[in-house]
Formats: C-alpha cells, structure tokens, sequence
C-alpha cells in the first residue's frame, strides 16, 4: 500500500488545493551518491525542465506534457551536476527535476516555457504532474539561488541525489529551503461576516485572505495575529489550522488558518493592502462563484487555499 | 490594546510550549533603513547576545539575566553592522540581537555562554525572554550563514534593520529563515495506544514523538504520512493539527500534529530510529510523569511540544 492510499486523508481540506496531488515515493532515506546516476539511466526516467522560473512544456495533442525523457534533454543544455532526483512513480519509474541553461529564443516550436502561476492558473497541468511539478520547481529554484556557500562564498556541490550541498571548503552543508506563509480568513462571529483585502497587484475586483511571512520565533498563531493586525488593524483571538498548500513560486508552504475577530474596525497598511473589508455570507458567496476577472468582483480560482478557506466557511460554519 | 492580549488564544495549545511566549511588538512594517540605528541610541534598549550557537548571560543573584545594555556590548566585539532589531517591549524599549566575537575564554566571571538547548533544559530563561532569545538566536544563525550570496558569491550586506540582506553584485535579495519539522503522535484508537520511538542521541530511556523536515512540495499532512511511513513502517490516515513551536536551533517551525494509524506493524528503519513501540494510556502516562534521567524510562520536558502532544493525548482522547 503506498502511503497516500491511507484511508480518511481524501477527504482532507489540504488534498483538495492544488499542486497538493503528488504520489511520487521520495524515498528519502535512500538518498545517497549513485541514486541520480542511477535514476538517469533507469529506461523509465523522465524529467521536469526548470529555466528562469519557467517549466518546459511539450505540445502533446490539444494540450501539453511536462515529462521529458532523459535522452531528450541533451539538446538544452542541461546542469545534470545539479539536477534532483524527486522520487518513483509507479514503484520504478525516477522523476527528476533539471534546470536547463538554453535560450528561451532558441526553444523549438514544440517546446514552450511557461511560468509555473500561468501552468497552474490555465490549468494546463493538473493533478499529480502539478504537485511534482511543485517539488521540482521548489528544489531548482534552491539549488540555483544556494549555488555558493553562504558562510564563505565559495562554489557548493550537490549531494544525495541534490537534496542536500555541501561547501568543499569550509564544510558547510545547505538543504532544501521551505518557507512557511500564514494565510487566514478573520471570522466576526457575530455578524457572521469574513475579512478580505486586495493587494495593489491583485487583478481589477479580486479580493483575497490576508497572508504574511511567518517569521523567526513565532507560532503559526502568533504569526497570523500579527499579520492581521499590522495589515488590516484587526485583533485575532483564536486561531483554527484549516489545510496547507506547497506553493512553488519559490518554495513556499502556504498555512491556512481561521481566526476569531476580537475587533471589527478596520485600519488598513497601505504598503501592504489597497482594500479591506467586511463580507457577509451573500457576498463571499458571490465572490467564490466568480473567478477572476469575470464581473466586477471575484475571489482567487478554485485551487488556490483561500478559495478553500473562503468556501469551507460558507459551506461548514467555518 | 496588544495583539497577545486578544481573548481566546492564551488556552491555545501553541501558547503553552517553551518559546512561543514572545510578546515583542515586531512592526516588521516600519523596518527601514534607519530603525536599527535610532534603536541602539535608545536609553531603553537592550541586546541579546550570541556566540557560536550560545547566548551569553549575565549572573544575577542566583540566577541569570540575558539582556545587556547596549555600552556593555563594546568588550565583547560586538558585529554590530549585522545586528537585528527584534522589536520593541512595553511600547518603545528596542530589543536587539547581536553576535560577539570574543573568545569564550576570555570572558568574564561575571558573563556565561550557554548553549541555547541548555538554556531550555535547565531553565535559566523563562517564558517572554526565552521566546524572544528564539527570536534572536534563529535570526543570528541566518545572518552567519547568509554573509555570502547564495547566487553570486559575494558578501552581502544587512538591510531593514537585519531582517534583509542584500547583495551588492547580484542585487539578489535574501530573506530570514525558518525551517518546517512535522512532529506526530500517531494514535492507534482501535486498541487506545500511541506510537513513540526513540533515536540513537536521546538519553537513555527517553522516548518521543517521530517527527522529520517537512520537505518542497509537500503539505503538513503528506510530510506526517511519508515520515511516520519512512521511520516506523505505520500507515496515517487522517492527520490533525494541533500546535506549534519555535525552535531555535537553529531555526525550525516544529508543526505537532495527531495522525489516525491506518497499519499497526511497526517496521523501524534503524539509520533514523533504535525502537519505536506502541505505547498505552498507563504506560504513556507514565512517561510523561518522569522526566528525562530520573527513572528508567522518560518523554521529552514539558516544555517541549512532543510533550504536550502525548499529555494532550491523554487528558482529551485526542
């Protein structure tokens, strides 16, 4: 039985965002130095290709594939040295993530490189694909911005089948970076009503859940009393975990949280939002059924967790 | 009003473990170019300083005081350019975090360096002081090992009051860390018991909750399933969050949750684990009741989150 084959977690709120479908068996004890060589040579290997916070799509019918075979690689230049071998598909089959150094001016016409929001928001890989995509685009990214050693500045080398580097000189070894973002809908029981602001870079109309770094020395919880106090001017008292989310733009592990208003005047950070405001369930019931950019106003599309959080309020009481 | 003094939050789980009491007053919105200077000028600041993974206290009667004023930094060679303002305590005392290179040995009879797991365990520093020693601790240990750009190589340099740096070559941006670790107890309802093992650098007899870093791509409840799987060989269904941590060693997000035993055979993978076993309501009661070197066998100090995640356990069923 494979781990994701547990009974109960289908119907979790975390199993219903997306790039949250990812099945691939990481193995990560196994990690050690021949299994990317391995895993490259293995007839059933395909590979995810990274540039610049792009992937590489194939034109495969009406749609597109965003598996590669190895031997089909080689034509754009590859960083093999700092690829990551990502986990098995189907028991035997390596998945690995690489980023390639080609031009995107010089890409074939069946190729194209698209930026990993555009995938998710045109849908244009789903499900499973879209959460290894997740994985690969997170560990790329990392690799590249960790291709030196932040103690001595000198070149790091990739290890355990890239998942973890190592500095030749100093000694000092780097692992992957995940970075923990709360993101939270503030309940005014009373009223029974929903905080949603828009950031200035939000399409015309959307508005969304209000969202923050969490930062050194906090709880989940501290984190989101903070950020809705400093964005929106509101006091959060308890703090409810709802789902989580792996967002790869770049390697991001998205929290989301409800959290029980224990004040109702909003004072809006005009550096962080341009809007906030109080939603009755009529209107974050209109909201949710409008995808962006369709009427004058709308919610984020249906895979993004504050959709979820947003929606799993209407439908649950919170 | 403050943002810790909101009704409801003080009976959260995530408020009762060791350093999540921090009640600094962080304004990561006015973090600018000039808040570190005008903070060390003030008569009410005071530093939290660091060495090498330690923090330096101050003997105080029978115990120990951690904050220094900022002219008694000067003997210990204080890197001031890359010191972090924390945030401010009863309204406008800064509250700064520096590293100082002074030999430990030439310090002081007066000045103690202590490791920051020591500090815990032995309770030299409670409650709000030990959450904003987290803070401090965390974000030191980022600066350290972010003096050179990832990217490029070349020394980077602090800005926003050390919750930036800045590469001059690159113009690459690096942003403070925080890694996320699930930690779980696994609960077997059929049969009322728990699962706890224990690694090979635990004290003798101490038995804790599984836990592991949650990697790229990944939600909180698939990382709880694939590391309690990679360990123990036991499936999770359904998975439950139930509080959170800081941790500053050197700068983890420790994530405690409840996960549904799907299997019951235990398969341990010995490079991680020496035992693991299924615990009772008796024996883990027991547990809990002994803390860590006074009997044969023990559970981590109530302070810790593995602690509160089997005494929750008991006391609610779940």
């Amino acid at each position: 039985m494979s781990i994701f084959d547990a009974p109960g977690h289908k119907t979790e709120p975390s199993s219903q965002v997306a790039f949250a479908g990812n099945s691939l068996d990481r193995r990560s004890e196994h990690r050690d130095e021949n299994c990317l060589g391995d895993a490259l040579a293995s007839p059933h290997a395909r590979a995810f290709m990274f540039g610049d916070g792009r992937a590489f799509l194939k034109k495969a019918g009406d749609g597109f594939e965003i598996l590669h075979k190895v031997d089909e690689l080689q034509q754009f230049d590859p960083d093999i040295e700092n690829a990551v071998l990502l986990g098995f598909a189907d028991g035997e089959a390596p998945r690995i993530a690489v980023h390639v150094r080609l031009d995107p001016e010089e890409l074939p016409d069946s190729i194209k490189a698209i930026d990993h929001r555009s995938i998710y928001i045109q849908g244009l890989i789903k499900g499973d694909a879209l959460g290894q995509m997740a994985q690969g685009a997170s560990l790329i990214a990392w690799v590249r911005s960790h291709a030196h050693c932040g103690r001595c500045g000198s070149q790091t080398r990739a290890m355990a089948g890239g998942y973890r580097r190592e500095c030749p000189e100093c000694g000092h070894m780097l692992f992957p970076r995940t970075d923990p973002v709360v993101i939270m809908l503030a309940i005014d029981s009373e009223n029974d009503r929903c905080l949603l602001g828009r950031s200035p870079h939000f399409p015309p109309g959307m508005y969304s859940c209000l969202a923050g770094f969490l930062e050194p020395g906090e709880t989940i919880e501290d984190a989101v009393r903070r950020e809705t106090h400093e964005e929106a001017g509101i006091h959060i008292g308890q703090v409810r975990y709802h789902a989580s989310q792996p967002w790869p733009m770049p390697h991001t592990l998205m929290i989301g949280c409800y959290g029980e208003a224990a004040s109702t005047k909003i004072a809006i950070d005009n550096r962080e939002i341009e809007d906030c405001r109080w939603f009755n369930r009529e209107e974050a019931a209109e909201l949710v059924s409008r995808q962006t950019g369709l009427s004058d106003l709308s919610s984020p599309p249906p895979g993004a967790i504050a959709h979820h959080l947003i929606r799993d309020w209407l439908a649950h009481g919170r």
